[in-house]
């Protein structure tokens, strides 16, 4: 981390100054926690309670509540905080690459192609015909036999990339993560389930990033792909030969079956569910937990279990919460229609 | 991969010719996808419009479609396509197996017992008192001390057997799975929850297989304990003293909570959960996401939240779709009954 | 682990003894398969039929059922079983540390801390800056630059923290926990999903227990916090600047989003979700598969989804599965009040 002053952040963040142009942060804090060594900012009317007591040594705020920042902080007055805000992190974080070579201890098959530009580290495995641009392998990772790793790559500790995979440039791939496993396909024969055999590829494209213990198969017959640009969330499902489009979001712990078609910008929230073979519809969004078992359509929002349009679903919930009282209601009815004397229910089947 | 003839191709599958036998083929790939290089088929009538238009080099086909396959491609008829398929493909692709013999860099205990036919790969560790017979342990595995490993088994990278774990012969378990695991068991006493000592066993029978990132627990007392012939998806929790019967199927993202047994050749849909202390009789069938909180009998199908059979739950859920519509019948039937000036309704507590 | 006699059991559990105190046992087993050298017990009725049954060689029982013990079986009579199995099964198993010392394939960076007092295994790489104390460090962990690791924490294989992990006394991390990832948050600007710098940090208080394949972001600004004696199970996430209080209970496969507060000894049941910027109370128990949508005062228990305070979702399930008969008694009711020829339904919107 660099330390800055408030004259530097002024400087990226394209403000105006009110204040010590010569404080030094050295940190980026919340509102409530910051202390005089640190850089914070206000982006939203929630924390305005909070701005009033700051003691952040500089707050990047917006005009509206510039007057609002306390005497002893330095403001920044910038029209977009939270733009500015990162704008000022990539400064003050500059990412650290390691320097390019492959670790003495890294085992690299001799047939596999590694760019004098990648870096390999401690104890990662490349296997035979494998072939790494400029990027980095950290350590720990094992990259199978004939794998394509372009350039701008990172793949952080302890990934498995099974044979064949290809990977596109300035990907991502968090920690655990396991890609192109054979899938989970099975047909009973002669008392016993028998592997189909999972002969396909999977192709991440370029600018994917792939969440912790992330798991996604290879495809049996054709590939498993994701599409350029989208994200993918810790400990999410990919199954085999789906295919996500373009600038898709995964959030944790999404579950997608085989075969299944994802559309381009589709939101799937966290822990929802999408069946095998169905086509979820560009710019569709999933809700939390859903469990879709039928195809969703284009730019459609849906929730529950079993999934339905959002509106449909929420007014069937709010149907249920009312049950009860229904119920008394047809209670009410009964008395009167039927008298009390005849209150017999019909036989529930 | 090995490049095939239409005319090895008939001769594996058993079939019968039409078109030219010396067509060469390199890849599979499904009919749409299929170039002139590559082997495809059609096993489902969903299909038969690729079929139409598909430039596959190779097609396997039922007699009922071969008059439908294109000039321009050979036609391999047999009686099930896909069965003849995974023969092919068993040719084309030959499981690659590392040779024998342990990599200088793994570290192997001198107490460990190490078949002179296993292959155990670059900086694996084995524990002391293991033992390892004719099986793969792949680049990074841990086997923990006194792990038994029969014959023909294959371990994927980055897996870890904690301590006494037993595995059977032939099982193949998936990158990052975590077996072993001493289980989630507590109890609170003088302010903090103490972990109850668990000391129980961990044993994979034959022939299971296991997928990336699964964890699996050792038992507390006695053992956890996986049937011959089970497969288990990715991402998918087995908690301690958990009994699994033999050929069960658990879907990704299953979990299953301590001391529940799980009956012979029953199937858990993705996203399930089971709770502790319950008994999933021999080949029921559970829905995806469902949540099951009491016993299953055997060979009933369960879905929903809270989980009750299938049938129930589907006849629930289409009334739940059905209360905007109820509610509506049910005012009309109060003004007709009370008149619009009495529509009060009752109390809903 | 440890032979003993009955008679050792005996003065270990504070207890009197019916039988042969010379009795050795050298395992430990549940009462139905616990042979003459096992010991096992009873601590609930509803194991009283094993009991009359059991083989076991010593039997740890409370006084009310010391009678029914079999002659063959020699008796340690104690207030509570429970606890006096724990606590010899602590002599029992005593737990094995490695001895201190760096293993020779580590690879530690030169300005790393490590405390002459740490055990450090095979192929494990700690990163430049980072402190370790009086701790296990398994083989193949990886503990990223400037990590903070306290005294008596015990880390399994193949763990990976993040950069500026810090890490209180007698944590214990197990297998392939991911820890300090930054978190899952994106800005849509010029047709991409741009990356919001994740520059917080991951604090995991002293006592805390992480099961295998968990996943653990970093604060975006600002930390996240796992409080000290918290227990967290397997393939559980954890969003960035999550909030968790002391003594709390996370389930296998729970998922918190970022920002989100969790009380102190709240309970998590299994599959359970918690939506982000939420505040769940102190003591809040959430059941199993819950989705959580807002705040869960202090002390609720909240289950279904969208989660509910758990007996008005009792009551809503419980109707539902009474809505095919409510539908029955409507019908009735439109019978007698408009009679067969006026059954005609108000539209369904």
């Amino acid at each position: 981390m660099r330390r800055m002053t408030a004259g530097e952040i002024r400087t990226l963040a394209k403000g105006t100054l009110r204040g010590d142009e010569a404080r030094v942060v050295q940190e980026v804090a919340p509102l409530e926690s910051a202390g005089p060594s640190a850089l914070s900012f206000i982006a939203s009317a929630r924390y305005r309670a909070y701005l009033h007591a700051t003691r952040a040594g500089v707050v990047l705020v917006g005009p509206q509540w510039a007057a609002e920042v306390p005497e002893a902080s330095t403001a920044v007055i910038v029209d977009d905080p939270h733009q500015a805000l990162q704008v000022v992190l990539g400064r003050m974080f500059p990412s650290q690459r390691p320097p390019p070579g492959v670790h003495p201890t890294a085992e690299v098959a001799g047939s596999a192609d590694v760019s004098p530009e990648a870096s390999v580290g401690p104890y990662a495995v490349v296997g035979p015909g494998a072939r790494i641009g400029a990027s980095i392998i950290a350590a720990h990772v094992v990259v199978g036999a004939d794998c394509e790793i372009g350039d701008g790559v990172t793949i952080y500790p302890h990934v498995t990339l099974y044979g064949g995979v290809i990977v596109g440039d300035r990907v991502v791939i968090h920690s655990g993560a396991r890609i192109g496993k054979d899938g989970f396909g099975y047909v009973w024969k002669d008392g016993a389930h028998r592997k189909i055999p999972q002969v396909g590829g999977c192709v991440i494209e370029e600018d994917v990033e792939i969440g912790t213990n992330v798991t996604i198969d290879r495809g049996s017959i054709g590939d498993t792909r994701i599409g350029a640009g989208t994200k993918i969330d810790n400990l999410v499902h990919v199954g085999h030969n789906v295919q996500i489009g373009e600038h898709a979001l995964l959030i944790s712990q999404v579950g997608i079956s085989g075969s299944t078609t994802i559309g381009e910008g589709a939101v799937l929230a966290g822990q929802s569910g999408i069946g095998g073979h169905l086509k979820i519809g560009a710019g569709a969004r999933i809700g939390a937990q859903a469990g879709v078992i039928g195809d969703v359509p284009p730019g459609e929002t849906y929730s529950g279990y079993p999934a339905r349009p959002h509106r449909a679903a929420l007014r069937s919930q709010a149907s249920v919460f009312k049950l009860p009282q229904m119920m008394e209601r047809l209670k009410r009815l009964e008395r009167a229609v039927f008298g009390e004397a005849d209150r017999k229910e019909p036989r529930n089947d």
